[in-house]
């Protein structure tokens, strides 16, 4: 047994079952031993920007790994965005990165590169297989890696003669780090904050946003009056009718103090410190006013859920959750598109049980809260900033979750940075819906543009703008084999999402907006 | 004067003029600084990869370095691939890329990254702004350093606050660091080589492929018997006509070990010794013989031009070239595709004076000794072997010629890591033909998997397969706003692409070969 066969062998041991590739010559013998070892599905993605944001949303979905197959150096340059979106989403990921041959490296052929250099930059656990015999072993400590704490990104470089080379040993699973308690004296401090009735912002991230979590910081919030917040962006999120309906802290820098405001306690439950996404000049970096205090309940590595149920049992809070239903109504609304009018036309016609990627940009801002009383969802965003998120991540969640439909919201101009993920759809004929954005221009750069303290003028206006040429999303759709409709209104758009949504496969929706 | 305007204003007066931007937040203060200083041609890419690709191009055929415009950590990222071919290239370019404030980093925020780290792994020189009043000198140095010696990857990273600060001095321009001289002994030592007799082959690298070098080892062949060869792929290369037909060593690692049978003497002319692309299982690294010498004539930061004309006249060499014509007389063929016939026929209706970007892959295997006969052309390859090269620098090399055709051959499996850059042809209107040959197949992964040693199966042959679904590449080129038309035979394609240049602006070519 050669080294990549011991590998794939030892991935399948460790519950890995799913590979998102795209491979080079370093990785052949990785790609023949899938002929060899029955088990594993292996999803093409034509850049590899597609292939790691499709293990970002696999990750969140199936809440396990799945292994991404790289080509050295350019090639998991390639995929570091995503790579770091899903870092930012304490998603697990096994990166299996292919290297030249040990022996070829000195000879500075045109594909060397610094690859573990870069794998460093943005992953938690980095390893270089020594020789064939080793490669198992490394293959399950990157597994034990990535499923250890919150979940981490393990990267795995295979030179080729450690792939090719004989003596290949199965690895055993590992058993991952499991999630520390938080500290009984941590605990009560934060009872007693929340004890004392000042004015109390808790901010929720990661598994603290399912639905245990969710009930749990509900149940806390309804007994002691402290607020509730998301981060601006959340890994995955339990909503719709019968969850908790907690908003997230505003993108935009005024708005985000304004929530603030008055705020004499942030309790986080892993997350970090709110802070701005951005500096701005004038502004400060963190969000909280500098008076207040900040404690943490719980850090990502450690069981935020079960310190929330610890803190609702001991506050005294009611068992059974108490929801008030949210003011925006959701219904379809006629005319042209206007954030919050689409927010209220998508709640009212959101299937149920889907998942939600929302990496809509500025035409998504207004979406979260007149979507409280939609259908029952799992909503995923962009919780890195690295654009090309949204396609990527949508492809992944629908192979982790066949039963469900994944609805992917996408801003035209952050679209185009991973637009081949259609094609990997079209193939694997997943069952999304695809709504883009078209307002032919990068909005959010004109907003960012002010928010710095700069002006527009014509150049800047001129590389802000998308609309010379056009997109033409059902043609770019009709490239890479997939079914699109094009709609300008709201009520057009209730209509062809309503009907995308009856049928099963990938499908397009062109919303045109400019 | 803020330091983005003090940046921006620096770069004019070290005569860079040109930005390949995909700019983000931190950068907005660069942008605004556009609309304050007139002179800088500023060029959307719609994701990195093009935007690095097109600065490639443009500096083979500016012969100075363009800017790039990239967001702070992923967005440097995305470009990777194409600074690492630009780097193998020995292509000048200055990448400006933004951060974080200095004050923001510590808060960890979402986009926070290791961007040094990054910028690290792929550029010659790296560094970060310290405040506004020093970015302006590090722009004047970053220039310095890009135009050094053969041509180097200068990172420039600047956090938000030295942008937006003011007291920003526009640094003067600086000389860059000359190419050295052969010295005497090395020149000595390489014609005594030379007059030996023995089996010697020269392999010509960078400048010594443009048309003075190509005519000194022209004179130095004919006069010695040494054979000519060019790396496996080339920056740029003047050919066609009139120019000396050196054939470049074959890719395929069988053939060539064969090029370097019974050769004693490899004479090196900034290039590397001659390598395996990768290593093969029972194969050697190293392509000459074991028991041959090899000789560094002129390394890449070294004068080889001036080694070989020196030479050429040490050794007695005719002052006149003495070019034999090449067998393969262009004649536009009949049929279906088939490499040799299509190189034929492209030989044969090539417009004079084009730059041709080589891409194709295994299409393109066999088209380098029938095109020289071809009409004059600069020809231009994929030096670093990261995929999604093509659309992208063909790009930048119209930006950089606007009075000549640019021909870009590029494979369908590798077109589609870029394809964003025909957006970006269309918008800028640039005179460019691209040709797309579509197998649909990773054809080339094919042979890896062979070549390496392993067996193909069902499940690799699914990894290779780009045919379900097929990609229409007319409506890809439709979608973002560039007319196309498709053809299948040989006499088809040639007759679409006279009438394609005989028009101006962009165009493309589905050749499916499928």
């Amino acid at each position: 047994m050669n080294g990549a066969e011991s590998l794939v062998r030892t991935l399948l041991a460790s519950e890995i079952d799913t590979c998102f590739a795209n491979p080079g010559t370093s990785e052949m013998h990785f790609v023949a031993a899938l002929d060899k070892v029955p088990g594993m599905r292996c999803v093409l993605g034509m850049a590899e920007i597609v292939v790691s944001g499709c293990a970002d949303g696999y990750a969140r979905m199936a809440r396990k790994p799945a292994a991404t197959l790289l080509h050295c150096g350019p090639g998991l340059g390639n995929a570091i965005a995503n790579i770091h979106n899903a870092r930012r989403a304490w998603s697990p990921m096994v990166n299996i990165v292919g290297d030249h041959a040990t022996y070829h490296r000195g000879f500075d052929a045109p594909l060397t590169a610094d690859t573990e250099g870069l794998a460093r930059a943005v992953s938690h656990w980095v390893r270089v297989s020594a020789n064939a015999q080793s490669v198992g072993a490394d293959g399950a400590a990157a597994v034990q890696a990535a499923r250890s704490g919150p979940g981490q990104i393990a990267t795995l470089i295979l030179p080729a003669d450690t792939a090719w080379g004989e003596g290949g040993v199965v690895g055993a699973r590992l058993t991952p780090e499991k999630r520390g308690e938080v500290a009984p004296e941590t605990l009560r401090n934060v009872a007693q904050v929340l004890r004392s009735g000042q004015p109390t912002m808790i901010v929720l991230a990661g598994d603290a946003l399912l639905e245990r979590g969710l009930a749990a910081a509900w149940r806390v919030a309804t007994a002691t009056g402290a607020k509730l917040r998301t981060p601006m962006q959340v890994s995955r999120m339990a909503r719709g009718r019968g969850r908790p309906p907690v908003d997230r802290v505003p993108y935009a820098i005024d708005n985000a103090l304004k929530a603030f405001e008055g705020i004499q306690h942030v309790i986080l439950v892993g997350a970090k410190a709110p802070m701005a996404f951005f500096a701005y000049p004038g502004r400060p970096s963190l969000l909280a006013p500098a008076a207040s205090q900040t404690h943490v309940l719980a850090r990502p590595e450690q069981d935020g859920v079960h310190a929330l149920e610890w803190l609702a049992d001991e506050l005294g809070a009611a068992k059974s959750l108490q929801l008030v239903e949210n003011a925006a109504k959701p219904e379809i609304v006629k005319g042209k598109f206007e954030p919050e009018a689409f927010a209220r036309t998508f709640a009212a016609i959101l299937p149920e049980n889907c998942i939600v990627q929302e990496d809509a940009v500025t035409s998504g801002r207004a979406l979260f809260a007149p979507t409280f009383q939609a259908a029952p969802n799992d909503w995923l965003q962009n919780t890195g900033g690295a654009i090309g998120h949204g396609f990527g991540c949508a492809t992944g969640a629908a192979i982790a979750s066949p039963d469900r439909k994944v609805i992917c919201l996408q801003a035209d101009g952050a679209g185009m940075y991973s637009l081949q993920a259609l094609w990997t759809q079209a193939r694997e004929k997943l069952d999304v819906v695809n709504v883009v954005f078209a307002n032919r221009v990068y909005k959010i750069l004109h907003g960012e543009l002010i928010s710095v303290g700069a002006k527009p003028g014509p150049a800047s206006n001129e590389i802000f703008d998308l609309a010379r040429p056009a997109l033409d999303w059902q043609q770019l759709a009709a490239g890479m084999g997939m079914e699109s409709t094009r709609v300008d209104t709201l009520e057009g758009f209730a209509d062809a999402f309503q009907a995308a949504c009856k049928r099963r496969g990938p499908f397009l929706i062109e919303f045109v907006i400019a």
